[in-house]
């Protein structure tokens, strides 16, 4: 393990994680580097493999304090791939124009770089009233089945959940300050394959046409106002993202048609409904059918109250920022915590997430650092 | 070149017709068999082969006899492929329980048996009192552009034009005797592309979804009711024969959506009507798409008239049957030979073409060639 001088400096940790290659599911060393640092500040380290013998997630869970109150940070240590055409290497973590450049900066190595450096110096400068812990997972960014999921559930059946939890997604689009995830709409997809009978276009009447039948299904769906949002949710969105007939002959009537779509769904909904309603659509206008549903997630929302309103304090104190409470946006990792847990989610500025040259301005480390210092002290810790 | 013992014998002409692996484009011997054939029985053959010069079209085109009244024999001897599980051979022509077997004897190699076969039997007993001539394609089933289109124009130039044509396709259902083709409703495919805006499905406000613009355009085309048939035409009809996206990402909005769909229309349209409407609902929807249109042909209708009714009067001698005067089914080369020359189809069973163990009913043969030898002592030759 390299040795780490500067414990309490972000921009020292973001970058030595930053220099593990960890492009989901690989783990590249980024775990025990963050085990020997917490094991050092006097945490106990659990590493939790979960998943195939052979190939298991990177998962780690780590606690300071058996009292309360609990608050835990969680993050992930994997990233998305490179891509190409990047101007600074993607793991040297080289700083430009006061800029640190890297994959996975913002997304989130700069979030969980932050919380160490928060939690080292909080550790030298107060004695801990209740317990932190960090609950960090290498796959994210990939199926996700294997990471957060089963920690959760782990701490669940342990009697050892947080009382509260703040998850270091990148949430801001553009300043450091803007925004606070309480929530995340739920997300379901549906493959809706419709069969029908094949036939020559010059005897329809012989066929059965499963595109016209398609048709109707997919006129239906999209017909509906899924509802016109809620207090803290945008309407839910219904988009369809892929036909498929695969039928080259241009007489030929095919035998089936296929279609893909994704729901964004807010707390109006539980994607059991939506899914009913979905085979309901599909079975009226197309008997013989095959639907496949799969829920990524279900909306869910932490109420705002005083762990919300300390966090949005804490980022005024530093930042002079009011925080906006948004549920916009992609699934994460929040949408497995927030089912034992409430969970908010504020990390750096994502506006290179994902993208080629990711990087953050490297006063936003040192700033997120400080948020979330006096976030554990109005906390209670 | 094989000797043939029985000019007069549709069965045997058939039988040659059947070894020669005629699958489009190939000929394997077809025609010059044929030319052979009609030699020997006077015939002036020219052979027009059109198209590239290193893979030209075969074409025949033989005559007899100077004089008006002048009746055309049409067809092809190219056959569609095989495909798999024949029982039997599909080049052997064999006869098994009174039916003969192989590929393209119903599509159209009998009904050119049985005209050749007539014809022999005409000459044989009669003195000529106009011209008999047959116009032979060796590309139908394929892209039929260097086939009877340029042949019919060649003569049309020469001004050679029969006075009445004549087409072998297998026009009856089930029962020889069914079905006189006296048109063909028109053809047309639309290649529809819709272009949007890529995004993530999360932010579809962010990008333009070209599915949902693609679903409004096929709404707007399936919903309107073409015509309700004329005379002799049933209702044109528009069938959707391919949906393609090819996004295989379930949170993202593609940048395209692209459909086709065919028109059979009856003679209530023009090709080029259609199109106008197509292009000017797609640009409605969707502003930026593309649109490729490709008319195989217009409908055609021969009037019924006195070689009508001559045909359905040899068709009543031979069979007791009262022919269905009838503009349904797909295209064939009759689009070409209406353009310049009034025509009708009439030839073997089609139950069996374009699938495996293609056969006829052996008596079918002799009929047809009985109902074309009355014909043409019914047209006055």
């Amino acid at each position: 393990m390299k040795p780490v001088s500067s414990p309490t400096d972000p921009v020292v940790i973001a970058q030595e994680l930053v220099r593990c290659q960890s492009v989901t599911p690989a783990d590249d060393g980024a775990q025990a580097f963050l085990a020997s640092l917490l094991e050092e500040m006097g945490f106990k380290v659990t590493h939790l493999p979960f998943g195939p013998k052979d190939a298991p997630t990177p998962n780690l869970y780590a606690r300071i304090g058996t009292q309360g109150p609990h608050l835990c940070f969680a993050g992930h240590t994997d990233v998305v791939p490179t891509g190409d055409g990047w101007a600074h290497d993607p793991f040297k973590a080289s700083i430009q124009d006061g800029r640190l450049f890297g994959r996975g900066i913002a997304d989130m190595k700069g979030g969980i770089a932050s919380a160490v450096a928060a939690v080292a110096r909080f550790l030298h400068s107060h004695s801990l009233h209740g317990s932190i812990s960090f609950l960090i997972t290498g796959d994210e960014e990939g199926p996700a089945h294997y990471g957060t999921k089963p920690v959760i559930e782990w701490l669940s059946e342990r009697n050892d959940l947080p009382d509260f939890c703040v998850l270091g997604e990148p949430t801001n689009p553009t300043v450091l300050g803007e925004t606070i995830k309480i929530g995340r709409r739920g997300s379901m997809n549906a493959d809706i394959t419709i069969y029908g009978v094949q036939g020559h276009v010059a005897y329809p009447h012989l066929a059965d046409n499963p595109i016209h039948r398609l048709l109707n299904v997919l006129n239906e769906l999209t017909a509906r106002k899924l509802d016109k949002g809620s207090e803290w949710f945008a309407p839910s969105s219904l988009q369809l993202t892929n036909l498929d007939v695969g039928n080259t002959a241009t007489n030929v009537i095919p035998d089936a048609a296929h279609a893909r779509l994704n729901i964004r769904f807010n707390d109006c909904h539980e994607g059991k409904d939506l899914a009913q309603w979905i085979e309901g659509v599909v079975a009226r206008h197309a008997p013989k059918n095959e639907v496949k549903i799969a829920i990524s997630g279900e909306a869910f929302l932490t109420q705002p109250g005083v762990e919300v309103d300390a966090l949005k304090e804490a980022i005024r104190d530093v930042t002079g920022l009011t925080a906006r409470l948004d549920t916009g946006g992609g699934t994460s990792d929040a949408r497995f915590i927030s089912q034992y847990c409430p969970v908010a989610e504020f990390g750096l500025v994502g506006a290179t997430m994902h993208k080629r040259d990711e990087n953050v301005d490297i006063s936003t480390l040192e700033d997120l650092t400080q948020i979330y210092f006096k976030f554990m002290e109005r906390f209670g810790l």
